[in-house]
């Protein structure tokens, strides 16, 4: 074949990646030609079009540092972190829904009894959070580790801050109980914009689109004999929950974050002043 | 819309998308949501395929610099800058077919008259180049910028040992005389691998692929009234011609790269040894 014109270019660069000894390999590349391939020829860009992606790509990766995966949030704000997500959790009727990661987890966050206030230095106001992990059938799991984080009320998440020399807050490891349970303290979160200012907002302006996320509470269960459950709950009436800029929202995981006004928290304690509450039932999947 | 499962993922998006200002904005937005979700929903990544391809994405964009387009030899190899090319010159017939631009053109290439020897440092065999630029037609085209460049015997371009301190060489610009004619000396290219110590050169290695180009002279023609041509002119019997990296062989443009030995050449020199000559006419387009 020595004829790679406009008819014939995408078999020539097929048959070319059909030669990859792994299948897999083979596979996504065949894939990705086709696919890539197909969209060029729908949209059929002029050659200063084209010179813009490769400098959008080449400007996406110079963004990306220790601190900063402007790549992972092309994937998120086009949909395909949850498309992926939603792939590879297809779990059975019953079992909580999952949903993105992000990039804020801290492996090295710190254990806390149940009970605990994991606010640290976050500002914001009193939150009560309480959880209850069991199976699909709603049996209690016990000594389920449960990692929580979440942003403080201006939006910030700890790990934004660290320059400031204030350390992690407003996150943390618990075990659940023997009746599943697990509660802590903390502060009410708040909405906010991923991080806009490089290519991949540039890209939401055009789009004609906020950079906002609904505000939400990390949970990352992991129990013996159950799929890892790793998920938001968001608060029931934000203003953005229809329109998340990484379409990380689901109904189930759509729960009121309740207020109140002094009296007693359900562990006891005597309360002043507004705060708010939160219950979950988080239902795992079975591991196979 | 708050339910962004694998069942409703992809419309939400396209929702979004759909919102964006520019027309031209919105239908590559929306393409490319469509293309991309529909490889993702075709191949499943499970998560360390999705974290390798965020990975490969930010690499790329590390190894670019002021001398290195990654993303562009990734275009190139995925044979997405050929279909660009293909899209965006549908010459008439008769009009000399286009190839990729390459990253080794020159602005600052120096100004020849017709019969100069333009090799400067280059090490190769000597080799005597005519051209003629005519309409599609074939009727002359007098004064014609014609841009040469091209690599030297071991395949290396000027721009690659800069840092020799060597300056240009091996390429020039030349105006067609009255006939549409220009020639001039230079010294036999060679086949070369593209910059393979990247990303890019690992998926070659991954898809079962080698990294070269076959033999060729690169061509930038500029006559008013016509189409710019971009090509080159390959050697005929190269072996990497049924197998060109980035995909820009046309048969139309191989050419025998004539083996001589002393006698006299075309403008009267006096050879001694081996050399080469090479003959083409290049037909410009109209240009609406």
């Amino acid at each position: 074949m020595r004829e790679y014109g406009e008819a014939t270019i995408t078999d020539a660069v097929l048959d070319r990646v059909a030669n990859a000894p792994d299948s897999r390999v083979r596979q996504i590349s065949e894939a990705l030609v086709r696919h890539l391939h197909a969209f060029i020829r729908e949209v059929e860009p002029t050659e200063a079009e084209w010179e813009w992606g490769i400098r959008f790509l080449t400007e996406t990766g110079r963004m990306c540092s220790e601190t900063r995966q402007e790549f992972i949030l092309l994937s998120d704000t086009l949909g395909v972190s949850m498309l992926v997500d939603a792939i590879n959790h297809r779990f059975p009727s019953g079992a909580t829904e999952t949903t993105v990661f992000g990039p804020f987890y801290a492996a090295a966050a710190p254990d806390f009894e149940s009970g605990a206030d994991i606010r640290g230095h976050l500002k914001g106001r009193p939150m009560y959070v309480e959880g209850r992990v069991t199976d699909v059938n709603g049996l209690p799991l016990a000594g389920a580790v449960v990692d929580v984080w979440h942003s403080d009320e201006e939006g910030f998440y700890d790990l934004q801050r660290l320059d400031q020399g204030t350390g992690l807050a407003g996150r943390g490891r618990f075990l659940s109980g023997a009746d599943g349970r697990f509660h802590f303290w903390t502060v009410r979160p708040s909405p906010y914009p991923i991080p806009d200012d490089g290519p991949v907002g540039r890209m939401l302006k055009a789009q004609g689109r906020h950079p906002f996320r609904p505000e939400h509470i990390h949970f990352m269960i992991v129990a013996p004999g159950h799929r890892k459950l790793v998920t938001h709950i968001f608060a029931a009436g934000d203003k953005y929950l229809d329109s998340d800029v990484v379409f990380g929202v689901k109904k189930s995981l759509v729960e009121e974050y309740q207020a109140r006004h002094g009296g007693h928290a359900p562990d006891g304690r005597v309360m002043d002043g507004d705060w708010f509450s939160l219950e979950y039932e988080f239902r795992l999947a079975p591991a196979s």
